[in-house]
This record gives C-alpha cells, sequence and structure tokens, in this order.
C-alpha cells in the first residue's frame, strides 16, 4: 500500500517541536523527531518582576526545525521504499498569536547584536499577558468604531492577541518598535524561513492567525482599517502598510523549499511549503474534524474546534472566541471555541492542594470512579482561570459549593472535572441554539487518552459519544495532511482525512441514569454560572444547597 | 489569702470528666482530677448501621465522678490549709440534652441486666442525631399549636433536644420507653446521685436544660402542656406528670452530699450541691461573663453566651437558639447561640483535605499569617455542618469562592477562618439589632489560647477587642462557683465572679486598616449568606468575583 509519495507535517509547541514523515496514501507515520527548544525555562524567557510575561527565541524555533526533520528522515531512511526525493509537501502548525519582530531583510530583532538580550525583541509567546491594558483599550474603541471586528471573536478582544502586543511593544519599548519592518506571526515566519523569502511583504500570512487574533475578514476588507489603527495610536496606522492586505487558507502554498534550508535538512529543494496555521484548527484537521463533530483539544486549557460550511451564512455567535471563513478547512467556517482552564485545574488541585506529586491522579482517580454522579452533593464553577466561552470574561473566579466536614479530596476532584464538563455543555448548547449541530466528540491530548474517569463523566454530562483521535501526533498529522494537499497529493483536505484520520476503538457512550442525573446537576450549575457570570441576572439561591442534598440522597440510596 | 474555705466544681464533658478543688476566696486552684469515661469510643457507644446514633453509659458518668473528685482530693491534701471538711460546696455541669432513662428508684435502666446492651436504654448523648424526624415534626406541630414554645429556642426545634428523643425512643424501643419511670437530664442527674435522691419526683431539675432544650418557661408555666404532648403522641402526654413542674438557677441546692457518695468520695457528708447546668452555660461564668461581654466556647464548634438583665424584658431574637431566664447567671437571661461547625472546619480541611496529621496546622497558620486581610481574593461560607444560628438551618453546605490556579492551602485555611468569623458576626450583628449591647469577647478554648492568627482575624472581623480567659478549666470553674454560692461562700454569682474570674494578659485588638478591609468582605458574605441562606432573597452577583479581585489587587500594591 506504499503509494511512493510522503508528506512531512511540523508542530511548535509552547515548549518543543515535534515532525512527522507520512505516507500520503495511509497516514503511516515513517519517522518522527522531537526537538526541546533551548533556552529558557524549557524554552520560555520570563521576568521574575512581572509573571504576565512570557517570550521565546526565534532561533530556537530554527534550531528546533532542523533538528526534529532531520531526526525524523533518519529514522524514515531505513523504510522500505522511502526516499526523500519522494516528499510531495510541507506543512507548518505552531501555537500562536505569536508575533516576532523582524527587520526589512526577514531578520528577527533579537538576531541583532543590539537587541539579544532584550526580551520585547524575541517572540511575544501566545501565553504573554503583558498587554492586558491595550486589549481593553482595543474592546473599547472597537465597540464604539468598529463593532463588527469583535463580533466574529466572541466580542472581547484579548491580551494573548496580536495589535494588543504590538501595540504594547509600542508603549514600553519603542526602540525595539520602531526597529522593525513588520511583525509575523510564527506560523508565518517558520514556511516563510522554509521557503527563503526575501522580503517581509512576500510572505504570504494564513487566514487562521489573521482572522483569529488580528481581526482579518474578508468582510471588510482583510485586517482593521487605518483610521481605526490610529485610533489605538498613529504608530499602529503606520504599520498597516507594512502588514499585509490578504491572508491564505494553509492549502496554498506558501513557498518552494530554499536550497538553504534544502541542503540543512537533506532535502531536494523546492518542495511545496503550505501556508501555516494554528496547532490546535491542525490538530482538529489531524483528528479529523468534519461537520458534525467537535474536535476538543484538551490539555491545560481546552481548545474546540468545529466546521461549518461556507456556503450556509453563520451568524455571529456570542460568546465563542472566533469564526473564520477557512481558518481549518478551506471551504468551511472555522469556528474556534475553548476553556481557559481545563488540566489547569486538576493539576492546581493535585498540586497546590493536595500538596501531591503527578501520581497523586491515580489515587485520586480510583476513588472518584467509585463516586456515582450527585452522590457527593458537591458543585464547582470551573472558572480559576476565568471564563472565555461564552461568557469570555477573565475577572471571574473558582467555585466549590457544597462542601460537608465529610467532603473528600476525591469528591472534590470528581467535583472539578464535573464542573469543567458543564462548561464544556456550556459551549455546546450555545452552538446548537445558533444552528450547529454536534453528532459527537473527537478528543485530542493526553487526559483523553489516560483519564477514562474524565471522558465518561464527559459523555454524561453532554450526552454525546465520546471518540479519541487515532494518532498520538494529531497536531503534526493535521500538518502534514496540509503539506500533502499543498502538494497535489489529494485534491481536498477532506479527501485526505477520509483516508489518514482515524479514531482508537474506545468509545465512551452516555450512560442514561448518569445522564438524568448530571442534567438536574447541569441546572443548578446553570443557576449558578448565570447569576455569579451574567450581569443583572438574579436567582434567589436558597433552594441550590438542599436540592444538592437530594440528589445526594436519592443516589446514595 | 487562704479563706479557709472550698468548693467543687465537676465538668462533664463529650469524653471525660474533670473535678477541681478551689480556694473561694481567690478561685486559686488546689487540686484537679480527670478521668476518660471507659468503654465505647472514647466513652461513646456508636451504631456502625447508623451514624446519628450517639450513647453513653450512666455507669461510666459514676465512675468519672469518682474518680476525678478522690484525684483532685488527693492533689488537694498536701496543700497548706486544706482539708476536705472546709468544703462548702459542689457544683456540676454536663453536656446536655443528654437524657437518661430512670426507675421509680433512680436506676438508670442500663443498668439493668434486661437493658445492659441496649443502646436505647443507655444515656442518649447530646450530639445524637438519631431523632431529626421527631424534631421537624415537633417544630411543625409547634408552629401551628404553640408558636410561643418555638420563639424561645430560635424558631426550630433540634433533633438534639430532649422531648425529639423522647419521641424518638417511644418510637423504635416502646419497651424502654415503658420501663422508664421518666427521665432525666445528664445534668439533673449527677446532682441528685451526689445528694442520694430517692425518687425522681424530688429531683430538682435545672432551668438551663429545662429552658433551652425542653421548652421549659414560666410563661407557660413550665413544660410543654399535655394538650401538646398528646398531639406529639398520647404516651408522652401521660409521660408529662413524671417529668417536673419547675426548674431551679444553678446557685439554689439540689441536695446534700449523701453518706455513700461522702465515704467513695472521702468528704463529709452534707455539703451542698448546686442545682446542675449545662457546660457552656457555666463556662461562660467561669470565664467571667456579664453584662457587655459574649463569652465564645470555640472547639469543634461554638457556644455564644451572653447575659442580659431579667429586669428589661427581652423581645425574641429570631435565629439565636435560647433565651432562658437564669440559665446562666440567677437574675439574668442566659442568651445561647452558636455556630454549628468552627473547629471541625479547620479539622476537616486539615485532614481531609490536605491529608495532614495535626501538626499540619503549624505549617498551616504559618502561612497563612503572612497574608493580609482580602489579599487571596478568596471568600467561605463556613456552613460545613448547617447553620445554627442565625439562619437556623440544618441543610445549608459550605462554599469556597474566589478560587484561581495559584490558591494555596494556606489561603483556603484563612478564607475558612474568616469565613467562621463572619459567622460570628452575623450573630453579634442580630443580638445587637435587637439592643443587645456587646463590648468585648472573651473566649475559651483549646483555639483561643493557641491560635493568634484565629484570635486576630476575629478581633479584626467583629471590630471589638477579643480576650482569653484566664482559667484553663472555665467549666468546672464556672461549677465551682455555683458550688461555691450554693454553698453561702459569696451573696450572688457576681460576686463570685469579681473575685474569681479573671482573663489572661494577652488581648487581641482590632487593626483598622484591618477592620476596613474585613468590612467590604463582609458586605459580600452577607450577599452570599442572605441569597443562599434566606428564601425568596435574590441578588445579581455578578460583581461578587471581580469586586474580590479588586479588594486583593489593593491590597496586594
Amino acid at each position: 500500500m506504499d503509494s511512493g509519495k510522503y508528506a512531512i507535517g511540523i508542530d511548535f509547541g509552547s515548549n518543543s517541536a515535534r515532525a512527522l514523515i507520512i505516507d500520503v496514501a495511509t497516514g503511516k507515520e515513517l519517522g518522527k523527531g522531537v526537538c526541546e527548544y533551548p533556552g529558557g525555562d524549557h524554552g520560555v524567557f520570563t521576568d521574575p518582576q512581572n509573571h504576565h510575561l512570557a517570550r521565546q527565541c526565534a532561533g530556537s524555533y530554527c534550531h528546533s526545525l532542523k533538528e526534529t526533520v532531520t531526526t525524523a528522515l533518519e529514522e524514515a531512511a531505513g523504510k522500505p521504499g522511502f526516499s526523500p526525493e519522494k516528499i510531495i509537501g510541507i506543512g507548518v502548525d505552531t501555537t500562536g498569536s505569536t508575533p516576532i519582530p523582524v527587520t526589512e531583510d526577514m531578520t528577527p530583532l533579537s538576531f541583532l547584536d543590539k537587541f539579544k538580550d532584550n526580551l520585547n525583541a524575541k517572540a511575544w509567546m501566545w501565553k504573554d499577558h503583558t498587554s492586558m491594558e491595550e486589549a481593553a483599550a482595543i474592546t473599547e474603541i472597537a465597540e464604539k468604531m468598529r463593532p463588527q471586528y469583535l463580533k466574529k471573536c466572541g466580542g472581547v478582544y484579548s491580551s494573548e492577541w496580536f495589535f494588543a502586543k504590538l501595540w504594547h511593544c509600542l508603549k514600553v519599548d519603542p526602540e525595539v518598535f520602531n526597529a522593525a519592518y513588520t511583525w509575523i506571526e510564527f506560523c508565518d515566519y517558520i514556511p516563510a524561513v522554509l521557503a527563503g523569502i526575501k522580503h517581509p511583504d512576500e510572505v504570504k500570512r494564513g487566514i487562521c492567525a489573521a482572522g483569529h487574533k488580528a481581526m482579518y475578514s474578508e468582510d471588510w476588507n482583510g485586517l482593521p482599517d487605518e483610521e481605526f489603527l490610529n485610533a489605538l495610536d498613529p504608530e499602529l496606522g503606520k504599520l498597516r502598510s507594512r502588514l499585509y492586505e490578504k491572508a491564505y487558507p494553509a492549502d496554498e502554498i506558501a513557498g518552494n523549499l530554499c536550497e538553504k534550508w534544502a541542503e540543512m535538512l537533506g532535502l531536494p529543494a523546492g518542495i511545496p511549503i503550505a501556508v501555516g496555521a494554528f496547532d490546535a484548527h491542525l490538530g482538529a484537521v489531524g483528528s479529523g474534524v468534519g461537520h458534525g463533530s467537535l474536535v476538543k483539544i484538551i490539555g491545560t486549557s481546552t481548545c474546540d474546534i468545529m466546521v461549518s460550511p461556507s456556503s450556509h451564512k453563520l451568524p455571529d455567535i456570542p460568546g465563542v472566541c472566533g469564526i473564520v471563513d477557512g481558518s481549518v478547512i478551506p471551504g468551511s467556517y472555522g469556528i474556534e471555541a475553548g476553556q481557559s482552564a481545563v488540566g489547569d485545574i486538576f493539576n492546581w488541585f493535585a498540586t497546590k492542594v493536595c500538596l501531591g506529586h503527578h501520581e497523586i491522579f491515580k489515587g485520586l482517580t480510583e476513588e472518584a470512579e467509585k463516586l456515582r454522579p450527585g452522590q457527593s452533593g458537591l458543585l464547582a464553577l470551573d472558572w480559576n482561570n476565568g471564563n472565555r466561552c461564552i461568557l469570555v470574561d477573565p475577572k471571574l473566579t473558582g467555585m466549590v459549593l457544597g462542601l460537608t466536614l465529610h467532603s473528600s479530596q476525591a469528591e472534590i476532584y470528581r467535583a472539578l472535572i464535573e464542573g469543567t464538563a458543564f462548561g464544556a455543555k456550556k459551549i455546546i448548547d450555545r452552538l446548537e441554539e445558533y444552528g450547529i449541530h454536534i453528532e459527537d466528540i473527537i478528543n485530542c491530548g493526553g487526559i483523553a487518552e489516560k483519564n477514562p474517569l474524565f471522558m465518561q463523566i464527559y459523555a454524561d454530562v453532554l450526552n454525546r459519544k465520546m471518540r479519541i483521535t487515532g494518532s498520538g501526533e494529531a497536531c503534526a498529522l493535521g500538518s502534514a495532511i496540509f503539506g500533502a494537499v499543498a502538494g497535489g497529493g489529494y485534491p481536498s483536505v477532506e479527501a485526505a482525512q477520509e483516508k489518514i484520520c482515524t479514531c482508537k476503538d474506545v468509545e465512551y457512550l452516555p450512560d442514561p441514569e448518569n445522564v438524568a442525573i448530571y442534567q438536574e446537576l447541569f441546572e443548578l450549575y446553570s443557576e449558578l454560572h448565570d447569576s455569579f457570570g451574567i450581569k443583572e441576572t438574579s436567582f434567589d439561591h436558597s433552594g441550590i444547597m438542599k436540592k444538592l442534598l437530594s440528589i445526594s440522597h436519592k443516589v446514595r440510596k
């Protein structure tokens, strides 16, 4: 079944990168290379004085690019039929929004002696939150001047996003800002490097980063207009002409592998490089996202990715992070939602409250598995890191209710999992309310693979089948799919997915008895959700503790 | 300063008893004896099938009575000037409501062969909660027939109280109920034993147990009337004539030490024995309770005891457990309020959540002391064991709000202490609302002596001076005061208190800066308290998490 064609997918995560070489016909993995980013704290540069700051080095990205691809090629070299000449395309995904300031000749500012130790000249990592004030100001100004800009991104501009970061740099370090010809997203930078692009104006920017993080839309001919950017700061207005006019979906070719990088990697020059996109979005593609299937990428936070045919115009959906035409699969709207903390909440509880190491999860899980839904009488709001969807409010906090003198670690742990599941249901309910049908959930990430308790609770709360993506490297696989499509191996992403994407055999089905109990608990969660999360929504909460006790009593019988 | 007069105070707690011999003039301790109750689990008999059940053995009470007094006498024997002949009176306090079924010749049923292994024939310990249904029915029937009965005890009859227990025994074990001539409270039983009372009708019952737990009041000529008891069950109606017509304050003489017990204890016969009362009430007397001073007995739960002159008729105070004329100091109303869990909440958190042993408190406290009020952004409702005052609702549960991914054990621990302090403030505010002035708080119990963090938080939240009672055995000291007064050593309890009661040198004064922050937090606590605790009270809670974050931000600056 060797098609004689191969593709490379490269995934740049928060602390490491990996490259995957696949057989285009089957998706079979021939080689893999992984590389931790050198420098900093696991590749992240921080400021002890400001815990919001998180920067990375473009140099370590390039180092990891070389290491991962050459390692993967070494492994593939031994496989029958494989040769580097048979690679038809390369796809790339990265974290984001992670903008990098570059000079007119595409040099990241941090490569210059003058700026080599300046954190502001590095890549501004997605989780850098130094730009909170600028984000709030962008929201405020957009609400007045260009409300349409916000509607596509859930109603609130985030400190994690492109323009907030550029503006913050302008304010705190104008020397860096002025030295930059322009700023390029990490996911656009890597394809440009591979293709040997000589000038920033020639870089093909991806629709994924542009649409989800930079308020780009065909509806208003691209990026925010100059008048709006001038209202933020005239220097941002001036920058606009050095950004970009048009953004492209990831099945387009960003360029072809240049001589220099071909030699460094041990590949023939000229291989098509797909336009870059974000890791979550391509992870969803690698997991088999399609109409009716929501892909949930579960990690410290979660990202929920869906697609909906572009032929049918979607309304704006309040409280959903972003809807961008072509950001996941060309010809479909890409819909991105998510929860700001999921695994992080479990980690917080295990390490900060229980003071346990990672092994503690085994014991917590064993005990929590013995509990029936509703038995503990506990209910949690999963807002320990704010609420990304559907309330879009970073200034909300977590809560545990129903505590008695008998409440145990395992009971609280289970209530926290259930709280995140109720949060997930809020997102799905909102999407369905706006006409998007969700049949089942394909899950991706370590928690999905390793935590059957989590998966069963979600199946019961969401009342939907929970599946697990077949690939352990869904993001890199998604990138490889775009490499394959860009290289002509398939006529469309969907055609490639059909051959390549799989799910594991294990499936989690809702248990009707649990579904019924969780329906009762979800009503109580919703009562708290609305009264604590939505302005001018009042409830008489005097029934809630008694209702929890009576559910607990009923379940224990 | 030896007056040549001594008194004995005997305090029967939940798991042990202690006797104290004091110099009547100064309160100086000459001897002490302590005895754990033999049998059961630390003296408590339980039923693995029913965790609400808690019974004790009248035999172990008598054993401990002998052990503690003889040990105390041995110690005192060596002291200059002391001799047993100089003992002028004996006072007794016990836990309660702890009714004991007895025969017509004053024999506890559990002493009979027939009933020796029957848990229902033992003393029904205060914390026995088997009678919840009966308590609810008493509340319901009283609301219809005799609403005045409930107004003196906070509006709700408790499963811990006298008639609920008797009724439950009648239902589950009529053989025991019928074999009992009558039921005597633990605190009335011990003085009767010492005085060698031969018939239950001759036992002088204390106003403290009668008024606080058996709906006794001069306003309706004593116990609930027969018609009301018949409405519960005609058998209870029939029992009424074998209960009592009149109850007495603890400065009256219940009887004089009989020959048998005089010989057993090594004391002269004829020493006056004061009428018995509850431990918390006499602990308040031993701590120096007086007009304007609230005594807080802080343990697993708390008991708040105050007095108010009987000359000025007190209104009924909703949500306060009980107001009984003469139950603490003759000539004053005794007011009892309290919180159903305080130390228990800290123990729960330390052992069930942090999985620590008792030593963990040291570390938690050290860390929590470093935090400023409001800094953590956390707020807790202290209802892990329901709410005794002022909501009188056992079906409320605890809550922690404001959790982030950084919330630490120490932050949560501090928030739990603060939550109990806010609960304590609710009681004080309610009392003041009804015209009872509270100047300062005298505290009693291990937490008060050993936990300066707790004391400072309470001083700041309550905005009042917090003092600590001078005696390590305030209950036994209070009993000894009544022994001294009954024996003619003082003309009044107040006169005795003035000479005998002291406070420790250390005092906790409110810090104005902390007071201001806690005032803000208390407003938020009150918002939650009312919306979760009071029917048909609604709040828009959308501001509460943001307000906590902004207080935290302000405090951290």
